[in-house]
């Protein structure tokens, strides 16, 4: 009999609980949907403040606006963590067209990519070589390269459904593409824009020389996807063909920033951490709604929703706005360096940086049993259509914190129109849609929620 | 030895048979996303000819343009199905304002609802009465009602997750509303639009006078959003405004339209029919390139997917292109009455008509062994982010098609963007992304070659 009561006593907690689950995570949809403040701060950062890259006057603005409003928001702490950052200017416009064997000119659309160089004063005018390749690159060696401007055409593959998978298959033309050809005596390097679309936008992004020496730097431009085509078509049809760059961006030297911190403490386990962030600076070309405003209003947005919503959390939860993602990962590194120093445990961190859609679920770097902790939370998702919990990277910016028994977690949105804006001019407000952008905050809270009731089971 | 040869005969016969249906799969959804032609028939369709009201020019057009498409696909059969629609037009463009109660005029974005009656000539101006439900209406009675504009506010629920649900909870308000209004004397009604953003665009959408004769009838419009608001807010502040609108529309006789038929014979079991379909008439707003237009292209690509990757169908597949779902359902009606008539057995019918967003999954008309015949197929649809499979409605024009033992189903397409399109201006091709369009197509695909190889269970 003790037995039978004990065992519907366990039973009537558990039911309770999870009861208690299912409600506090309806309340948090309801009240993102119904009574929001992300698409609000996302208006601000997108049209009153604009583009962010690191060490502009753009990310300063943003940093003191997101500082001002954590404030309002009756947190315990909100603080500035001092960074330096790298300051990369674009200049002037860029400038580039194909000259045909005749002289004809016909004007393509193309930008800098984040850390290049710029041409020489009156640009650069070459003939081009296309590889899809660095295994292309490398076969054709010095004698075909030297002298001319090498153009990485290889495309995103369409037929992979997650688009991250197709950006990760093509990110390597871009990041290195300069670096590689460079070896070969290449004058500049031109880079097919990492987008599913034909479009005329070029995307950005960052780039490395890795231990060339100035001297042996060029520079380097993404060119959007239908110029690409354009240029692979005339390319196709007379080798004979002359491409002209002009780009008078520089890197300067690295200057103070922040990254920005706000903090509920935890009722019952204070010195137990649990992080929601994204970044906040993003590239220069457009607004960064996507990359990652959404990220940072929807970070902001778990912290306004517990408040909201009455949730005392049991251990300290902090907003995280990292400076510096797209051109150095200064801030996440800084945050993780000081994390450590102070001996801080985090035991959940989750970013938002794979833009503001309708969110499908997660992707967890954790061990199984902490997996297996979160497929028990899977049901009370099922409401809200989010399904998608699988093992695999989390984020860049929380990235450092992984020890060998935290968990790390990013938010997956659905995936298919984001590279149709990330790093380009037209990652802007009219982009994101204020549902889409509303349940991802929500589906974060929930999580964010999960991890703070039950902590890390062993 | 025998069984054991059996079973394991057996076990390389299911084995090999699911291999080999992921691999169709697979097959299906890279020729969409890398080969498909989806995306460039709703260009013409929504760009060359545009809105498709019912009895329009348009709607003729579509039909001989699709028919056409149709017959370059190398089907067996394409075929058009006469059908009797109505013809219903707008007329000039809407005008109306709100005039405060010292004279001052604000200009207002409405649309007449499809099948509404013209205001008299020179329109009408009358105090306005807002009301959210049929029951205010009710308990306001006539004393209240008589002489007034009677205006419909209710917004659509935005803590419902699946916005279809949101909108079925105040889609009586635009359908019903004039002719229950008109029971108490109001001269006009005005019906909020039926969307979850704030914004400038009316949306259209049919409505009914029921019973009510002829002089009783009275004219019924949408308002957009941001209007509807500003109108509730000056009410609140003073109930002595007064709205003004006018409209010319009308109800003309019903004219001679199609719907658009292509069939693929099935090889072993011609008189087993499956359809795949969706509505080619549209609202004349916008380009209707989401409602249906995305549904439209989607079925004919079934069909060419099939072609195209070389599946021989079992049983015959049709595409079904109905005319008139948006305000008669005639094609539809046509449609089951014709398969009645020659005893033809429709085992599935799965309609596209929720929008070309990334698809989720399908809701299933049918009864429990086929549902668990469905749930069995699932883990094929998981590379593809595939997870919403769920008894529910299917399609409207797919409706009439029930038996006690058939399957209809309906797409589910993310439906968080759908109502802010939904019959309205701003229903056109920019707002449709072509690898959400495409992965649609391909998720249709892939279940009617499932239930065409396996047919259903009993």
């Amino acid at each position: 009999m003790r037995y039978i009561i004990l065992f519907l006593s366990l039973f009537l907690v558990l039911n309770t609980t999870a009861q208690t689950d299912a409600e506090v995570i309806k309340n948090l949809y309801k009240t993102s949907l119904t009574n929001g403040n992300s698409y609000q701060w996302l208006d601000h950062l997108s049209n009153q403040i604009g583009g962010r890259l690191s060490g502009s006057l753009n990310a300063e603005k943003a940093v003191e606006y997101t500082k001002e409003e954590l404030e309002k928001l009756g947190l315990d702490k909100v603080w500035l963590q001092p960074v330096m950052v790298p300051k990369w200017v674009r200049g002037a416009p860029e400038f580039a067209f194909i000259e045909s064997a005749f002289g004809a000119t016909t004007n393509v659309n193309i930008c800098a990519l984040g850390g290049s160089i710029a041409t020489p004063f009156g640009g650069i005018k070459a003939h081009v070589v296309e590889v899809k390749s660095m295994d292309e690159l490398e076969a054709l060696g010095k004698e075909n390269i030297e002298g001319k401007i090498v153009f990485f055409n290889k495309p995103m593959q369409a037929d992979l459904i997650q688009t991250f998978e197709a950006y990760g298959g093509c990110v390597n033309q871009r990041y290195s593409g300069a670096m590689e050809a460079a070896k070969y005596g290449a004058v500049g390097v031109l880079v097919r824009s990492l987008s599913l679309r034909q479009d005329n936008f070029p995307h950005t992004g960052s780039m490395t020389y890795g231990n060339l020496p100035l001297s042996k730097r060029i520079p380097s431009a993404a060119i959007s996807t239908n110029d690409a085509n354009t240029l692979s078509s005339m390319l196709a049809l007379n080798k004979d063909i002359k491409f002209y760059f002009s780009q008078t961006c520089k890197q300067l030297n690295d200057v103070q920033s922040y990254n920005v911190i706000g903090e509920i403490k935890g009722s019952q386990f204070p010195n137990e951490y649990i992080v929601v962030g994204g970044h906040l600076d993003s590239w220069d070309l457009g607004d960064g709604a996507h990359d990652d405003g959404a990220g940072v209003v929807q970070s902001m947005e778990v912290l306004r929703l517990f408040k909201e919503t009455g949730i005392k959390p049991k251990r300290s939860i902090r907003v995280v706005l990292f400076m510096n993602e797209e051109n150095g990962l200064r801030g996440a590194t800084k945050y993780a360096e000081v994390a450590k120093q102070k001996g801080e445990t985090h035991i959940f961190s989750l970013e938002s940086d794979a833009g503001g859609f309708t969110p499908r679920g997660f992707s967890f770097d954790c061990n199984d049993a902490n997996f297996n902790q979160v497929l028990g939370w899977k049901e009370l998702f099922k409401p809200y259509l989010i399904h998608y919990f699988e093992k695999g990277g989390s984020g860049a910016d929380v990235g450092p914190l992984k020890t060998d028994t935290n968990v790390l977690a990013g938010l997956r949105p659905d995936s298919q129109r984001y590279f149709d804006y990330h790093h380009a001019a037209n990652d802007t407000f009219d982009a994101v849609n204020k549902r889409e952008l509303e349940l991802g905050a929500a589906t974060m809270a929930s999580l964010v929620y999960l991890f703070d009731t039950y902590g890390l089971v062993k």
